[in-house]
């Protein structure tokens, strides 16, 4: 600011165009500097800039993601069961499969929490009788592994979706698409985070026992499906943004919900203590209805849309509407944020799981506007939350119709990111994530920020450019 | 702003003190004119700004503030259980009386909603086999008549609270203080704007017979007792300012409670759906809450703390720290709100109801800042939302360690009138408010906002003088 004053002035003697470090030793020899916050357009490749000039107004192009925003916009979520993924997931019927999250990745390359879960995973499925055995069979290639994405199913962290496990049914009904996600363990020690113990497992036996087949009869005996997007968009007016933020989905969803467990007896009251106790209990629900939205602008050729943000810990993948189910990867990165007593960035996983299905979709760190309680959480002030959302309305081709945000006069959220305008303008997804801890079995250690990486997005450019 | 500009290059012709229409022939003859927003202290009574100068910094008052503020500031709220309104205040245990709204008024004297709400509760308790035959044996003396504040009581709008209607007990663990409220009918026809035929008498006498003994048997069945104040300070997270908008509070609650409930049967179940279907549910425990905060204040000579605001649909009432149980009333306003389809302020009640303790606690329109979304209910914009926190923080002594407004950087909610203040300000504590309509049995026509009047702030100051 006071650089702008001498500008004003006439005393400005230099301009620092990008990285604001660059200023900073001229600042330190007394000159006047003021940083323009500009970056390259993608990366500073020069291929991709000229590749990025010629499809910035590709006529083609603006077609296809017209298209692609209106059927993401447009897109519906209910609720309508939970059955074991197996009835859900015909590959899981199979044979021995387990899904995971992130683009694809083998065991051996998997990272530590993921491979705590999968090991966990197997055990729980009764294919091994204990952990160790469990990593010799998933080493061995007895054990199959996909994407959750590629079965219509996101999860968050590790993501593990094992074929007893209870999921969610999720309907758009002016399609019939449907999509599939894992139910939430609550805090602490958590198979998504790569713990694996007797206490974790005993929980996961009780939830495929009891919790998923309880929740199940009560969505069934509704007599209208629960609106996950209309939760989430009354979930919008109360702090939540429905990634690291749940408060207020979970509260509303379990006052609709209580009434048709009330009437489960014993079973019901134990699952509306476990939702009363866990404040990120809708998530995976939310989730869900995510994947509903974002799948349903999936395959409009030459569309730029991104359909898929996902990160298995290892890789970063995304998926563009336009190149149908190739992955585009980059190595994950270590999310910015704020950790539990005792832990450190040193500590820390590259980034984890399905759920930036969320800000894929709108919401999550594009909605932070709507929570400025999610900055204890992930760090930050109230005024960085309002700015994410500003600056990500930059990426993205349209305003959601439904997801107001009132901080920001009921604005809609930035919704469905362009690839384009990424690399335009360097502004990277963001991502409000969890932070797992590298080793399997530990849990979460904190919170924070990640910025999609961009080099996913310079290879996808030029596959969109190939496919014209 | 322009005549800023012009005040700043020295062109302005005319500055306008005071009412901004004042300005207006000026400017419309084309003179330069700026208005500054000041209004003279004390409603310019010259008397009245004396005495509020020789009292500005009164070191009697200040101390005694000091005290009563920090009273206010530590008191608890937990909610015990949900008891007959004659269990609870022993008043109503010995003979035909009738709590009401507000400052005392007999029935000669009662507004159309509230004289709806006397004979709708005379029918419940049995005095009177008809509405006809209830309104004779109010006026004919047969029927006692005070304020719910006289027995450590509130109740929102008309504020009915006879002897067999259920209560909320909230205590304040630390002093043994107790505060009770009625329990919120739902919307739509409702005793308290005065509706009183079948449905309303059906509605109420199910409340008597299975909503109350449930609630109070699921509490009871509680290892601790729900934290109200807590359950307050979420809400003023999730978009509630816990008068107008109370689903973050009402969602949070009913999933506290629910496992409780479910434990009690087919009642517990309908109970569960009548708070489901209902996103005022908490507001009456919420203003027992601040009954037992504003309460702790109370009663501290000298002190001019603000300790009542209620109002009886004819008059407006406030009582003082320093003044005991003494009201200072001056006719009550109209709110100036949105009206449903049909109606208009033409059909709309004087301001009604004891729900202004919201204000009187911090919370309400004191910490509108918190609930953007309410404005779509009581009108105006989100910055109006803002601007109201910010403007009562100059009439107020504190602001909440509990109650966070995260939009204000999670500053405290201005907490604890200074009559003193708001006379040296002119600016009236600001109250989000339903409206009925001025006929009894109608119903809730609209809501909005009601600014205090000043002329009992004027009188509370000679009282508080007349005393030092």
């Amino acid at each position: 600011m006071s650089g702008l004053d001498e500008l004003m002035a006439g005393e400005l003697k230099a301009v620092n165009v990008g990285l604001a470090s660059f200023a900073e030793p001229i600042a330190a020899a007394g000159v006047s500097v003021i940083t323009l916050d500009w970056r390259p357009p993608a990366l500073g490749d020069a291929d991709a800039a000229m590749r990025l000039a010629r499809l910035m107004n590709d006529e083609r192009i603006e077609k296809a993601n017209a298209t692609a925003i209106e059927l993401v916009l447009a897109a519906q979520a209910v609720l309508l069961d939970v059955v074991a993924a197996r009835e859900a997931i015909p590959a899981l019927a199979e044979g021995r499969l387990l899904l995971h999250a992130g683009p694809p990745i083998e065991w051996e390359h998997m990272c530590g929490p993921m491979r705590g879960a999968v090991a966990g995973a197997i055990v729980l499925e009764g294919w091994a009788p204990d952990l160790v055995r469990a990593e010799e069979i998933a080493a061995s290639g007895d054990v199959k592994f996909a994407p959750c994405h590629h079965h219509d199913a996101v999860g968050p962290m590790a993501g593990l979706i094992s074929p007893s496990m209870p999921v969610y049914v999720l309907e758009d009904p002016s399609t019939g698409r449907r999509a599939y996600s894992n139910l939430n363990e609550g805090i602490g020690k958590a198979l998504r985070f790569g713990a694996n113990d007797d206490e974790v497992l005993t929980k996961l036996r009780w939830m495929v026992a009891e919790v998923g087949p309880t929740l199940g009869a009560a969505l069934r005996s509704l007599k209208e499906p629960i609106n996950m997007k209309s939760n989430i968009a009354q979930a919008l007016q109360m702090g939540d943004e429905c990634h690291n933020r749940n408060v207020g989905s979970t509260s509303l969803w379990s006052r609709q919900l209580a009434p048709a467990l009330a009437r489960q007896g014993e079973a019901g009251v134990r699952v509306l203590e476990f939702m009363r106790d866990n404040n990120h209990f809708a998530l995976n629900a939310n989730m869900a209805a995510c994947k509903l939205m974002t799948a349903a602008g999936e395959g409009v050729p030459h569309s730029t849309l991104v359909t898929t943000m996902a990160r298995n810990g290892v890789d970063f993948g995304i998926r563009v509407s336009g190149c149908g189910e190739r992955w585009f990867v980059t190595p994950a990165p270590v999310p910015d944020g704020l950790y539990f007593p005792g832990y450190g960035p040193e500590d820390a996983n590259p980034d984890l799981g399905d759920s930036a299905i969320t800000e894929t979709a709108g919401i999550g760190g594009f909605a932070m506007a709507a929570a400025p309680a999610v900055v204890g959480f992930v760090g930050g002030t109230p005024a960085d939350a309002m700015a994410y959302t500003v600056e990500m309305a930059d990426i993205t081709l349209a305003r959601s119709r439904d997801f107001q945000l009132p901080p920001l006069r009921f604005l809609g959220s930035p919704t469905g990111i362009d690839l384009r305008k990424v690399l335009d303008t360097g502004s990277a997804p963001v991502i409000d994530t969890g932070i797992a801890h590298r080793r399997p079995g530990v849990g979460q250690i904190g919170a924070g920020i990640a910025r999609a990486p961009i080099a996913c997005f310079v290879e996808a450019l030029a596959a969109v450019e190939a496919g014209l």
